[in-house]
Parts: structure tokens; C-alpha cells; sequence
């Protein structure tokens, strides 16, 4: 048995020994003969994936009035692993997820560093610098460099501590940002952990 | 005379009687003949006034030792106007200026709201939404227009309160951000107001 998260870019499979990536562009899924309980947040690959039997889609087996209709289903899988805490899956985008006592309160979803970085680039050339993870959120910035990272960062960092919860951090660019969020948890197996969860307790 | 704010799509002017906007690529600044103190981000427009004996570049007169040297003389101008509070100014790039007691303590810029759109648009077609502008700040959003008008909203607004300071909102958007800053100052003259005092004062 396989476990695999499907996202834009890549197929990140999990197996009982190891856990590797594969591109979405060149894999050809069809080659796996081992039963894959996956989720993708993918189109394209989800089409593709109906006609092989042994690739089941955890997605139709979720109780979705407990998220909401629209919500990528790698988001639900990260909460199924929590039962109290602010989830922050830092990847493309950043979804920030929270559940209290077991139960989902809500979320939302910020850009991922790429994005945002772009952002900045497009409205001015004067604007196109790299963000300082090590810059310091408590003084307001008097350099340029600075004052794109404190809005990209600070911003961030001050909603998600108004909760007073655990941060659980996972996503591509976990490590980067537990240099902002500093008593956080890293756990880059979160979602793969939530599908493990949901797939024995089904 | 008139006071003329130069951004990157256009001169902004101010005289006794009105305010008025032209294009940048098409007026012609050679064709006025009174006097013009002028601030600009646009180093091309700027090039092009230094031949022009009328159009008197405030920049010059700054002391820069009270900002930063990178930092937008927009902003320069806006601090200009105000002894305490903290500015935002909404436009292209949403940039945030505090200032106590006369003194400028730091800032920092935040995407605009059709860079930050785009940047959404960019990373998911899933998250081609407009911004909310009457979401609830207090709730944990349940859907992808929500998620995303918090994630961009909430996480500035949050940053932006912890100053507990006036807030005066200024530029293109200062309207539509007034929804969000409810007992914000919206005074859509603040750069002018800035660029006078600065000139009666030297």
C-alpha cells in the first residue's frame, strides 16, 4: 500500500520505507501496481487517476459538512492528524487551518513566498528584493528589504498568534518560516499522517 | 503655482481652485508654464524635468537622515503631514507609516490590491475570487472568497491595530479600506497636505 499527496507540480508518494517525489508531468500513474489511497489537489491527474482501479480517492470517502465544499482536500487531511491547534501548510499558497477540540473553526489562505514574491516585483522594480526570515518583527522597518518582509511576515505572524494555540507548521517552506514562528512544531508528514488517521479510522 | 504628485501611471496635480490627473504617457510637461513643486517615484518622469528650469523637485529639500534613503518620497510627504498616527497609504503597493511625536519610527509595504488579486489568481485558478471588503474580521472564514479576504484583510488589519494609534487612510483605495478601518481618518489630500506644509515650513 502506497499513500500519495497530489498537488500541482508533483505526485509525493509514501511508502511503508521511504517517501519520494514523482512530476506530474512525466509520471505515468499507471505504472503503480500497488493499491495508492491518494489525494490530489490536481484536475488534470484526478481525471486520469478514475480509470485505474487500484488508485483510490480518499476525497469521496470525507465528510465534507464537517469542511466546506470548496476546500482543498490536502487542508482536510492535515486537520484529521490535529485534534487542537493552528495548522500553517506553507507551501504555493499558505492555508492556515484551526480545530479546537476536535472540530474545524475555520481558515484562510495567504500567499506562498513565490507568489507574494512576485507580488512585490510587479508593482516595482524598486520592490524586487528576496524576504529576510531573520529580520526582526518587533521594530518597524527603515529599510526597504526589511519593509516588504515585515509586510509579508508580521502581518502573518500576528494573526495567527492572536489565537493563543499550538502552530503545527508542514508545506515545501516549514522550515523557512519556523524561523518566524519560533515555538512551532514542524511536522512535514502532517498530511500524510491525517490520511493514515482517516484511513484506519474509517 | 501647483503641487504635482508623479506616480507610475500619472501626474496628480493640485492648484488654488481643483485637483486634476494626467497621463504619464502622454502629457507633456514642457507645456506648463507656471510654477510646479513636485514630488515622483517615476524615474523616467523625473529625468525629464530636470531640463525644466518651473518644475521644482521637493525631493532635493529632504532631510533624509528623518526616513530612509530607498524609501518613496510619497510616503516622505504623507509623514509630512502628520504628528502622531499611523498612515496607510492604498494603492499599488499599500504602504504603512508610523509616526510619534513628530518623529517617523518605521514602516512597512504591503501588496496592493490588484497585485495581491493577481498573486492569488497566480497561484490557483481555485483562488480567482475578488476580495470580500464586508467580511466579518472576527470569524474564521468557511469558503475560498472568505479564506482569501482574510488571509489578505485580517492578517494587515491585525498589524495594524496592535500600533493602537489614529489611523489615516489615504490613496486610490483609502475608500474601500475605510470598510475594513472602520474608525480610520480617510483624507485623500494627506500627500498634498505633506507636500504644503513642507514648503511653507522650509
Amino acid at each position: 500500500m502506497l499513500l500519495c499527496d497530489i498537488g500541482n507540480t508533483s505526485y509525493h508518494f509514501l511508502s511503508r520505507y521511504d517517501s519520494f517525489k514523482k512530476d506530474v508531468k512525466s509520471f505515468d500513474a499507471s505504472e503503480v501496481k500497488h493499491k495508492v489511497y491518494y489525494i490530489s489537489v490536481n484536475k488534470d491527474v484526478d481525471a486520469s487517476l478514475k480509470n485505474l482501479p487500484n488508485w483510490i480517492d480518499i476525497k469521496t470517502y470525507i465528510d465534507k459538512t464537517k469542511y466546506y465544499e470548496t476546500m482543498g482536500v490536502d487542508r482536510m487531511m492535515a486537520l484529521e492528524a490535529v485534534e487542537n491547534g493552528i495548522i500553517i501548510d506553507a507551501g504555493s499558497a499558505i492555508t492556515v487551518d484551526v480545530k479546537r477540540d476536535g472540530v474545524f473553526c475555520g481558515g484562510f489562505i495567504y500567499p506562498g513566498l513565490k507568489a507574494m514574491n512576485e507580488s512585490y516585483k510587479n508593482i516595482s522594480s524598486a520592490l524586487a528584493y528576496e524576504f529576510n526570515f531573520d529580520i526582526d518583527l518587533q521594530m518597524l522597518p527603515k529599510n526597504s528589504q526589511d519593509a516588504i518582509s515585515y509586510g509579508y511576515l508580521k502581518t502573518l505572524y500576528c494573526e495567527v498568534m492572536s489565537h493563543k494555540m499550538e502552530i503545527i507548521l508542514t508545506g515545501g517552506d516549514a522550515n523557512l518560516f519556523a524561523k518566524i514562528f519560533k515555538d512551532a512544531r514542524v511536522d512535514e508528514d502532517l498530511v500524510f499522517k491525517g490520511m493514515k488517521k482517516f484511513i484506519y479510522d474509517f
